[in-house]
């Protein structure tokens, strides 16, 4: 068993459960910190670990640019190469072959991309994207797709999403055949540095809660359709087909209007099994995490958190705070009275808004340790609200929405 | 009682002590950690508690000119605006006045500078560095002194030493006469600021090991004389003649050959009192403290652990390491194998040249973290050896030098 996902509560749409993967038991909803080359940008894997965060985000795009497959493999998968003991989940690449590739080029046998980082030419294929994603060993992968561009007439949202359906099914195929090369696998031809590496680390990453030594990755779904509902319908009931155990819903934040998004994701989650994960990438502001728990999402991530803290902009329980303000050089408050984290119990606004103003790299430490604190305590807290099955306070009792 | 020192065993010339400040007790000879605006780069302070820093430095010309001698006064000294809760020195900004400002003025009065931010002018005099440094709150500061340019000629030395004694009386004297003004000072106006933030610290900055509540600050003196023999001796000799509860060896490592520095250390030592602490700044390499602490100095501290470390060169038990290079870019194994830190316990050579190869924040934090681990494990070292008096094996014992 590789995966197993149980519902433990609901409040109107909203869902309480459990995804067990290889190497980790999450608590869903869940928020998955964005790690984009092995690494959740200025915080070390203790400092996550003491957050709570039960699963991570690599990207498949980037990891395979730097410091590509073959390296991290070699080091275990990416639990050994980055040592970290709990879930990972990687990305297609599919989002980030059409958000940083003006120039790729797509054919029914994949995408010819280049390089953001030097300008070289690559190439993925629902086979090459599964070999990769094997490689870098996350718990949870991703079918290759085609990310629609936005707008786009019915004619390509048809064609794009009927060719990720077809993708779905290379990638299936491919990952049956290949799930065994995991680099943390039974029939692994690696074992040895990444033991070498887990027999000196405290807590080595195991497989204690996939149960067996033959547990594999798990591959999900994604469906796609562009902005229309019929085609995001045929697009579910088509990968459903092809069945997964799990699915996400992909090729939105393009650009399309916030309530555009909603709508869609809405609408898309009546075809999805009610008893499968469902997996929204790029979500979003905490209002937005907080709102598509309750439309039945299990699964968020996004780079707000990390991205803002470094750009010193924090999220607090009474809203938004822009540290680098001059209003706040001599605040001796802390960030957030009704936080817990450790950068809220120890540090003043004025210190946080110095850091910043001086340009030292302490204020993306603390500043993302804190956004990620209120991430992961906001998600803790509409768990909690939907296991109490909250459903009419659902969103007041969980988030303040900021003061006007 | 603001300061005490005692000489708990020798090797040599060699001594191991206890320096008890108002924040803390510290075992001697010490390496101090570099947070030249109130932060060691990268370095949460919880982490530096962990590390075992039981004091760290800042840089008084920094903070002075940002965030400003009032804020930190305001938030209760350095000790409240970054909570720290135990030993912090100033320096006296004479070495950065002279460092980074090419057009500098000095006269009897005192230095006028610009700022290295904006070109701003301002004016260093001892009275006004005092002032400065008691609003600052470290537990030990600095006499404001005139850093001798290398080389210089023999009437130079001696003019500069000289207005460096004249400003260690007036140093002195406002001391003497402000003391009580330290924000954390039974006498200081701005109780409820710092109160606020040690209110809301787990374990806020407290004045337990100074006894009472009257606890000050202790200024230290400087020794001056450039590359002259004489003339240190001489500086030595006026400087305790003012009376200091501690001595500082200043106007090194100013672009004179490292034996030369050593030479003037070793005969300066000579003239200072067998019972008082000696500080030297800037020193060094991990060799050079060994070799210092071997010297008699009692107080060291250096910014190339923290710098070296931005620049991925780390030092390690086998010699240093330049993590950046392509060799290591599939090493499995531990930066140092004899090292007990976070970063050695828990990473990989592999994943520490990926984060740097990918100009990852984390790759500074991780790196600086040993860095100053492997530093503060070097001087534990040094004092376990003077404690037992093992003279003749001293540098042997405590550090194997770097394999060719």
């Amino acid at each position: 068993m590789s995966l197993s996902f149980e519902i433990n509560s609901r409040s109107g749409n909203a869902r309480g459960g459990r995804l067990i993967t290889p190497h980790a038991e999450i608590e869903t909803p869940v928020f998955m910190p964005v790690g984009t080359v092995a690494s959740v940008k200025g915080v070390p894997q203790d400092t996550l670990e003491e957050l709570g965060a039960q699963i991570i985000l690599g990207n498949t795009y980037h990891l395979y640019l730097r410091p590509g497959v073959d390296t991290v493999r070699k080091l275990g998968g990416l639990h050994g190469f980055m040592s970290w003991r709990r879930a990972i989940l990687t990305d297609s690449g599919g989002f980030q072959v059409f958000s940083l590739n003006e120039l790729r080029k797509v054919s029914e046998e994949g995408v010819t991309f280049r390089s953001h980082l030097d300008g070289s030419s690559h190439f993925f294929s629902p086979e090459s994207a599964m070999e990769a994603q094997i490689g870098l060993g996350a718990d949870i992968i991703m079918a290759f797709d085609e990310c629609t561009e936005y707008p786009a007439d019915q004619a390509r949202m048809r064609a794009s999403m009927e060719m990720t359906a077809r993708w779905a099914a290379r990638s299936k195929k491919y990952f049956e055949e290949h799930k065994s090369e995991v680099p943390w696998g039974a029939a692994s031809e690696i074992p040895t540095l990444a033991a070498k590496i887990a027999a000196r680390m405290a807590h080595p990453p195991s497989l204690s809660h996939a149960g067996s030594g033959d547990a594999t990755q798990s591959l999900f779904g994604i469906v796609q359709g562009g902005m229309d509902r019929a085609l995001r319908k045929e697009s579910a009931e088509r990968t459903i087909e092809i069945g997964f155990p799990g699915y996400a819903i992909g090729g939105l934040s393009v650009g399309e209007p916030r309530e555009l998004t909603r709508e869609i994701v809405e609408s898309t989650l009546e075809h999805l099994p009610k008893d499968k994960p469902r997996d929204r990438r790029g979500v979003g502001t905490p209002e937005e995490i907080v709102e598509y728990a309750s439309l039945g999402v299990d699964m968020m991530d996004c780079v707000l958190p990390t991205r803002a803290a470094r750009h010193g902009l924090l999220f607090t329980s009474e809203g938004k705070v822009s540290i680098k303000q001059a209003r706040y050089a001599q605040d001796a408050g802390p960030l957030d009275a009704n936080c817990g984290c450790r950068v809220c119990n120890r540090y003043s606004r004025a210190y946080l808004r110095h850091l910043y103003a001086s340009n030292e790299v302490l204020a993306q430490v603390l500043n993302t340790i804190h956004n990620l604190s209120f991430y992961l305590d906001t998600m803790r807290r509409v768990r909690h609200s939907i296991s109490l099955g909250e459903e009419s306070r659902f969103l007041s009792s969980v988030w303040s929405r900021p003061k006007p």
